[in-house]
């Protein structure tokens, strides 16, 4: 089976698997607790935060462990505008094109009288940074926009949007779920208030994410209890933490794996649009990252060419797995513009640690074969 | 080392070990994929949530995996709350003897506005119930209780509030934390709208939780996303899932094993009753789990029994694990109108699965004579 569905999650590393299995065996008491157990606990836990805070460039006080990416968001969301208290500065902006239910909890906000808006992006998928200038004024609390897009790969200026939010006196959070693994990634330089991420998505464990918060920034927790210095209440997690440590622990040279994996990725997408009509690849010429490719062939259906791809032993997917099971086009090729039955026929092959030039050249060998008679077919009932 | 802390946490079973080890190894994908990796997925995700209901007596459609029992507990009391829409029914009705985590959301609660009322115990730890049907009127939208203390064990009456609660067109929470494999649970039987629970108090891993929630019962969710019926997003965590259902599963004949545990603990407060003078067992005749037993030696400050029991290889705690770092004394003591001295003297010895009479013979020949010339002096200076 070749998995080309890095960006959904990734296959958990043995490393990681090793670590978690030996907390659960040696080291299963409770952190809060004060006896020899506990307290062996409490280190191995101190132990890990503090290596994902190296990795991370962050301190060990700034990480708050989440079960995950979406609490980590709704965490970050909710628990810094609640914490902005100047009055008349009540509004948020987000992207148009965040992660489905990122996109939930605004709409969600919307509906509990908070104002929210949201920024569109170009036809190529990158932010309409001009429209953002407009939209982030001082009645602003919170901007939130994701690193990196989870369909498309394209990257977001976040630089300048925290310039423009820290400008407006407005905190900046950003998602960086897709990017953290992927491209460098450093807490400390990039100067924004919160940062999220998920273990899952760099061959951690499932169930574990944390929001990163600037020393000194105020929020307000949405899980009441007395751990992470009670910024999140729940027992905490220590093997999934362990395990999230360990898989940042192994990330290596990270620009030097995205260099390799651009090259896989440019390949696929060049050896694709060489063999066969109509294939077009989104936001191809914009900045985006090195493992993602999201493609279409003409307007034939995702579904058949998933189809296609299973038959040959690849997984691949439509876009979000979070939305997967929907019929309705991507929201994010919606905001790019893309016709309907160009966004019903993308494709998503996101590329990781364990793919190979070979998966590549057989992909490249046997897919088109198996699209042509299809893709030929399409065309004339397109014409 | 002998561990008498289980109600803060459990040893972690192998045959959960293995179960998360194999799903961590094997059926890694995201269960919301939709190719053949994800179908595998949501199919161990089916059937670990299979496995929960039936071992809990209800529909699998009406678990919600969360990470957590506190998690499960926010979502009942948010997500309940929230769903109530009559005009002036808006108030909410808890114990004051839940868990800390708890009492502070009703805290946070009181700070946005919600009228929230506690109901006090009796001297013994038992549901003051005169108190709770007063305050449980038409105005009351959620009457949140825990099924038994952590603390001391104490049997809530769960039936008679459910009863109460439902009479006055209330929603009836219960937080079964650590009833569930403690003492027989069944969810359609109790007839209660909403119970939440965690597996690393079963034996099952940290990080998961359910949330029962009855067919039919309006919650608004505190987490966006599409998983678990749009009622908790986030990327479903299978291994810990699996695991979850593993502990469950292994759970047996509960009431046939606490009633061994019953046994133990009795011996053991029995001896140290006869060894030491001034030993008081806290809610000793009331009804209470039979792995708990919550004591104190006159008013020797808990601190150091724990020390001299630590000394002894015995790990135990002053009280919740989650609270145990403070110096403030036990807030259920304080609601049994537990003098301050004795509060802080209180020590918690929860018994487990693992739990054998010879850890309790141990404990009765060796920790006496560490106690006595303590006790004897800590009489003098009380006198």
């Amino acid at each position: 089976m070749i998995y080309l569905d890095h960006n959904a999650t990734t296959p958990t590393a043995p490393g990681v698997v090793q670590a978690m299995l030996s907390v659960m065996t040696d080291v299963w008491a409770n952190a809060s607790s004060q006896h020899a157990l506990g307290q062996q606990a409490r280190r191995a836990l101190a132990a890990a935060r503090a290596t994902v805070a190296r990795v991370l460039s962050c301190k060990p006080s700034e990480v708050i462990f989440t079960s995950g990416a979406t609490e980590a968001n709704h965490l970050a969301v909710l628990g810094l505008h609640a914490a902005v208290t100047e009055p008349g500065r009540r509004r948020i902006v987000l992207s148009a094109v965040e992660h489905a239910a990122h996109l939930a909890l605004a709409r969600a906000l919307i509906g509990l009288g908070v104002p929210v808006d949201f920024i569109g992006v170009h036809a190529d998928g990158t932010l309409d940074l001009d429209s953002a200038a407009r939209l982030i004024g001082p009645d602003v609390a919170l901007v939130s926009l994701m690193a990196a897009n989870n369909e498309t790969g394209v990257l977001m200026p976040v630089e300048a949007m925290r310039a423009l939010a820290h400008d407006a006196g407005a905190r900046m959070h950003v998602d960086a779920t897709q990017v953290v693994g992927k491209a460098p990634f450093d807490f400390a330089r990039l100067g924004v208030d919160a940062v999220s991420l998920s273990a899952h998505k760099v061959r951690g464990p499932k169930g574990i994410g944390a929001l990163l918060l600037r020393q000194g920034t105020a929020l307000q927790p949405q899980t009441q209890g007395s751990q992470e210095r009670r910024r999140r209440g729940g027992t905490e997690n220590l093997p999934a933490i362990a395990g999230f440590a360990a898989a940042l622990d192994a990330l290596g040279d990270v620009a030097a794996k995205a260099a390799h994996t651009a090259k896989l990725r440019d390949a696929l997408e060049r050896g694709l649009c060489d063999a066969l009509p109509g294939v077009q690849v989104f936001s191809a010429a914009a900045p985006r990252l090195a493992c993602t490719s999201y493609l279409r062939f003409g307007v034939l259906p995702a579904e058949v060419v998933l189809h296609r791809l299973e038959q040959m032993g690849v997984c691949a997917s439509s876009g979000s797995a979070c939305a997967s099971g929907g019929s309705e086009p991507s929201h994010v090729l919606a905001a790019m513009g893309v016709p309907r039955d160009e966004a019903l026929a993308a494709v998503r092959l996101s590329l990781g640690e364990s793919t190979t030039a070979h998966d590549i050249d057989y992909l490249l060998a046997a897919l088109p074969p198996l699209l042509a008679p299809l893709l030929a077919s399409d065309a004339v009932r397109a014409a």
